[in-house]
């Protein structure tokens, strides 16, 4: 947080999440209908008067997948919210946070009162090849992509160093994706709704056959899916809070950071430094410390990501994000329960809609809608939207108003 | 502008444009060429304390031509930049002024002291068909693109509608064009260099084969090649303006608005309403009128633009910009010069850079550099950027600031 002056307040007044999974219509459906969502939840009304200054839209594919650009613009006309301003922001994975953020400063700034955002990936239309190919073009083009390196594939290798280094094992890391499957339950928005048996998936006979390796040491079960699905927030400035049917959760703090480019090239290949440094930021700008979030969304793109993240956001010492999964401790009911959602791994990952989902269930926590997963009394909420394999990584707290 | 409180005031210390034309390196090179150019300019050291809080990159094609996502990600650290905050902003056409737009609002909200813009298109890749295709992926997928519409096809249709309202002819806007590549020779950063004769693409024998129809009654010469190119500013709030080597320019007023997708649903096809309706806020935002525009930079993607735009920033009269350039209005020394730098038409439109690039225009001429098509005192420059087919525009001002 630079310059003199106080920030501008900013807070999210409405959410829309329409389930993740296969969607048969457009991308454009798609953002409707999570958009038209999130505007019903803070009571806006479409059309003259509307008072939405800017829509920003996430999607990483909507260009090259879908093969549509100024897709802000169009969604813009087709929700008559005309005239307001509109823009697509692209930043991998993170895509959803970074919007989230440019909104944030569009209203801290003072330039707008009212931003909704909205996140979308329609990648189904891709076959698991083709979407594992088009999520490897964040990486380097010549230094890593050009030597068929994936996302899956630097997970793997990941994996063994953090193995070699802490003595996480595969069976801890099915215990993660046990937990945010048995989260998803409860989540209706959540892309897959099975609950995997661990000793099915880790020790029986047939343990690999129904989970087989797909970057060893990770599993089909530490890794998430591939979805459609898009996600929505209404943003506005809380001194125009009254226009709105829903009491605002606060945009606490936001802090992100840029890693080197080449995994490579990084001095110590197990940190995750730009996770560490978003966290810090973001922290130091909400006035909050670890100890004092209650929930937490974190970016298990792999159930290993999940527990460094862990580690680096400052919940757990380095090294032992692993024994706090076995001792329950990031289970609902535990000291901070981790991915209620479902996480990526479960809810699903549409990559541009991922960042604002994070939000959405931070939001319906300190509302107090989680429902089945809700965390008791719950008060600060942190997400992590990890972008390229650590490279930028954006970090949001949230914090709920008093009535 | 909402809110209460009185803005940050952001200016412009940094500019690099290398020259538009063909580009045989790659996206990342040609960005990383024009951001340290301009970074130079400012005086900005990379590596170690920077002080680089952000950096955004706009481009259309950067994913589905050049197969990269993340690119402003991978640019920070080319750059050596990290851990600066980065993101990809996409508008179409209009995506530099979009992203300088979030640079202004990053800084104006307080969250950054100092932001890098870069725009850039590497779009020589594709055939002359291939790009024309590219850029109608911004049209509506059903209603439009579907039935084959293209951004040529509609400027075409829409030139013959203002010709039969307004008398516009086609020597009216083949003067647009000499005037501009006139202006282009001045320019070290325009991809054309060369100066039509004004009857030998009109009325001589051979006209129609040097300026054949490219969509009837446009020509050659009424329409912007196809470029690679890259442009970067560097922002920065005024009350840091001390660590940087030049005088800020001030952005003194941003307006965006946006327009019916679908071109056929415009109540009157000719009114480019969101021209109209950026710079009525943009000149609201700076205190200005159109009469205290000393130079502009008008979207010329089709020279016709040119002529409709200067009538919607209300230089001119509806129905009489084109008896303005007759009267030679709009050239260098004339009531009010537009397209110095060449337009779009003869430096160029590489799609995410020129927004960017305009911005730039205005900057030199606001500096008193704009060599041997500088604007005897001028001292504030007006820039629109134009996305889809009018659907979304953002008008920018620059104020000089006195020594």
């Amino acid at each position: 947080m630079r310059g003199e002056q106080r920030l501008r307040e900013v807070g999210i007044v409405g959410v829309g999440h329409p389930p993740f999974g296969k969607y048969e219509g457009s991308l454009m459906d798609m953002l409707c209908e999570a958009a038209v969502e999130a505007l019903d939840d803070a009571g806006v009304k479409t059309g003259a008067g509307h008072g939405v200054d800017q829509v920003l839209v996430s999607t990483m594919g909507g260009s090259q997948v879908n093969r549509q650009t100024g897709v802000a613009s169009a969604l813009v006309d087709s929700l008559n919210l005309r005239p307001a301003m509109a823009e697509t922001v692209e930043n991998g994975p993170a895509s959803g946070a970074s919007a989230v953020k440019l909104g944030y400063m569009a209203i801290a700034s003072g330039m707008c009162d009212v931003v909704l955002v909205v996140g979308g990936e329609r990648m189904r239309v891709l076959s698991g090849w083709e979407a594992t190919d088009f999520v490897a073009t964040m990486l380097h083009p010549e230094a890593e992509y050009a030597y068929g390196l994936t996302l899956p594939s630097f997970a793997g290798m990941f994996t063994r160093l953090i193995m070699a280094k802490y003595g996480v094992t595969e069976r801890d890391l099915a215990m993660v994706s046990v937990k945010n499957h048995e989260n998803a339950m409860f989540n209706p928005s959540a892309h897959i709704q099975l609950v995997p048996n661990l000793e099915a998936i880790t020790e029986d006979e047939d343990a690999l056959t129904i989970n087989p390796y797909v970057a060893e040491p990770l599993h089909l079960y530490d890794t998430c899916p591939v979805s459609d699905g898009a996600a929505a927030v209404v943003l506005c400035a809380l001194d125009v809070r009254e226009r709105f049917a829903r009491r605002p959760i606060k945009i606490a703090g936001i802090g992100q950071a840029t890693d080197t480019h080449v995994v490579a090239e990084r001095e110590v290949p197990t940190d995750l430094l730009a996770v560490r440094l978003a966290a810090k930021r973001a922290y130091a700008m909400a006035g909050l410390e670890p100890q004092d979030i209650d929930v937490a969304e974190l970016h298990d793109a792999f159930t290993i990501l999940e527990v460094v993240e862990s580690e680096e956001v400052g919940f757990f010492p380095r090294g032992e994000g692993h024994l706090a999964v076995r001792r329950g401790e990031t289970r609902i009911g535990g000291r901070i329960p981790i991915n209620t959602s479902g996480g990526l791994k479960a809810k699903g990952h549409p990559l541009g809609a991922t960042g604002v989902s994070q939000i959405i269930e931070l939001v319906k926590q300190l509302r107090g809608e989680a429902h089945g997963r809700q965390v008791k009394g719950a008060k600060a909420g942190l997400a992590v939207n990890f972008g390229g394999f650590g490279n930028n990584v954006v970090a949001t707290i949230l914090a709920g108003e008093e009535e």
